[in-house]
């Protein structure tokens, strides 16, 4: 490595750190990128993998792969701990490592709203480990509903709940509501599918909120056509691990509820707690630069930047933290050569869910579309968005061969799920 | 279930007991299977798996899904504890379970030959979290080297060691060496090839002892060839979790150990100890059924059946596995319409051992080639064999993109290994 160049350490290789490395090729930086999983997840997919469609293995990929070759580019595989921004420098599992521009593209993690309760009963989805143990618990209390005599526990075995109908939330739904219409009456002949329920409960009195309201109506209607409960305007108040109790005063038995209710973002200590906003988001100026800082930035789910169009930030999906790693190697090169720098515009090129196979919702602007189209758009945008070639590959057959034989051939326990001898750490990593 | 029907409880989801499920599709028998995993493992393809050539889900398959519309079979994900045989029942995670006819197909796990030491510094490899926990400890250390400064340190993390030189040792050994081939100075150009090395340590004076005298020879020399150091005639003393000892005066540093050499039958308490011969395996018959009981079976690695070809019994291979499987369908059936049984014969239809790209092994008979065309032949017997069409599709399209790419692409850590933190349960299951 050459010492004369700027050092721009990157902490977390998701969507937005990938771009921002990946624009800094050639420059005459060194680029450091530190993440505490040696690959980059696609979260977008990980509802696949935590219902069987896909191995954990295609939606992941390593991130010294990704960058074979960038000669300015480095990879730590560490948690970073503390930022010290008076020294410029960051601590973390393998010692201090020093920056002159530092990038926060953290992402966000599961958002419990404090409670320690619903952080210990309810099933997290917001990484590769987190949806294999998600699979794992839904084989697993299908197997033991087999077996279960008391009526109350057997309920609560076969009713499934997902709390939040986001497109997380409504693709989840959906996919449990496809493994009890196609696989369950194959695997269980024992078990009657009238018995399993699917119920998605949302606090707002829609789905899919941040799309539009054509969106709203046909993924609300292709639920309702899946067999899915859907309880909009309802709020969790508590759950004990077998009984939720709901807002609209009705209680649901269920050992199997997904949280998928919302997001904080991951802010590293360091950072001032005024700094931080809404979300546990990190308030960022025009250039994604914290503000009250000149060489420390935040990009992705991570930052919140306040525009005219986006008062309260932009939205916490893939194409903004592309976008702002993208925009950002830009203007971290202008400050270097201490040229002016672009403001950030976020160009949105729509958004889409889907909900089952041939069901899906599109907006693209005012443009709103739905049914099989909007699926095979889905479909094609996911599977070109997936990092890797062979990860295209494998994806793509499993697709078509789900498609085809209706079915999702990966129902593998490979690690059993148990609850209580999971840790803090294992849970959330 | 009709109850008339005589109960055959088949212990264990692998190559035997599948095929003897399969073969009493449509038989006059309830058929009920028992594996702690809800899945058939396909082991040959494990250190694939461990080397990151392969996802692990594509050599899983799951056991109801084999099954799929078999109406007298019934499967049961548990774990059998002990056999009470005067009570004709097996006691369960799940309770007690009685059968008419019960028969052990529980293959075998790791032979750590008594040494606690060996058992909890060396890594076996017979599972797939097995293999999974191989494939992060290999990118964990590979990781930890980059940063080492300690010299004694970073040569035990760059050293590799595989004890045992059957087939698993060897393809292992062939594996490593590929990555460090191929691999390595691409993910990590910041370390020097040249440091890391690969040891594969034998104790008889041939590597792959049961093939032929050419299949030994070739093999070797293509280890040889792909700069693996093979120590044969040599035995593991002792090993500290840094320092392995060896029998020829020898000490190589290495925290990556990995335990190859050799298997015990996994016996379930109940089995009176007189019935248990070398290698822990159960003595049957010549149709496979439990010296001194009617109605109890034992099939594949936990069988024993000394024959005038077979003095101690078949070697641990799939095909015998399956062929007892198959064969003891048509003997159960024959007891049941009390009719005379027919003596189990092994028809040996030779063995193969790949070692690296375009090099391995076959034994047919009398026949023996190696190189190009013995791997193609490897590759297509393996891909034939594996259970399920879409692990195959998935499994071809890695094999082509690793031949071609000179890749393997899945240098994923998803979980991380900790020695520490394992338990007992965790390791061997």
């Amino acid at each position: 490595m050459d010492h004369k160049f700027p050092k721009v350490v990157i902490v977390g290789g998701g969507f937005g750190g990938i771009e921002l490395a990946k624009k800094l090729r050639g420059r005459e930086v060194h680029v450091l990128m530190l993440d505490r999983h040696n690959y980059h997840t696609f979260q977008p997919l990980l509802y696949q993998v935590a219902t069987g469609g896909l191995e954990p293995d295609s939606i992941a990929f390593p991130l010294r792969k990704i960058f074979k070759g960038q000669k300015n580019f480095t990879f730590r595989n560490t948690e970073v701990k503390q930022i010290f921004p008076e020294r410029n420098v960051v601590d973390t599992s393998i010692g201090e490592i020093g920056y002159d521009y530092l990038v926060l593209a953290t992402g966000s993690d599961t958002n419990f709203f404090g409670s320690k309760e619903l952080e210990h009963y309810t099933m997290p989805m917001k990484t590769i480990p987190e949806a294999l143990n998600l699979r794992s618990m839904i084989l697993q209390n299908l197997e033991e509903a087999l077996i279960e005599t008391d009526p109350e526990k057997k309920a609560g075995l076969l009713n499934f709940v997902i709390v939040g109908a986001g497109p997380t939330g409504v693709e989840l739904a959906g996919a449990i509501s496809e493994l009890k219409r196609h696989i369950l009456h194959k695997d269980y002949p024992e078990l009657d599918p009238n018995n399993m329920h699917v119920y998605l409960v949302e606090g707002s009195d829609v789905v899919l909120g941040p799309m539009s309201e054509k969106s709203h109506r046909n993924a609300y209607q292709f639920l309702l056509d899946m067999g899915v409960n859907v309880l909009t305007g309802v709020r969790v108040l508590n759950y004990d691990g077998l009984h939720l109790n709901l807002s609209s005063g009705q209680s649901i038995i269920s050992e199997n509820v997904i949280w998928s209710a919302g997001v904080l973002g991951e802010v590293i200590p360091g950072i001032p707690k005024d700094s931080v906003v809404r979300g546990n988001r990190i308030r960022v100026d025009e250039i994604n630069r914290v503000i009250g800082f000149d060489n420390i930035f935040a990009i992705g789910d991570v930052a919140s930047m306040s525009t005219d169009e986006y008062p309260n930030g932009h939205p916490g999906v893939a194409p903004v933290a592309q976008q702002q790693g993208r925009h950002l190697a830009k203007n971290i090169i202008h400050l270097i050569n201490k040229e002016p720098t672009e403001p950030f515009k976020y160009f949105d090129k729509g958004s889409m869910a889907t909900v089952g196979r041939n069901k899906a919702v599109v907006d693209i602007g005012k443009l709103h579309f739905s049914g099989f189209f909007a699926w095979f758009v889905w479909m094609f945008v996911h599977l070109m968005t997936l990092v890797g070639f062979r990860n295209k590959v494998v994806t793509f057959v499993n697709w078509v061969w789900s498609y085809f034989s209706y079915d999702r051939g990966i129902r593998l326990i490979i690690r059993p799920f148990n609850r209580q001898s999971m840790t803090e750490d294992t849970r959330q990593k």
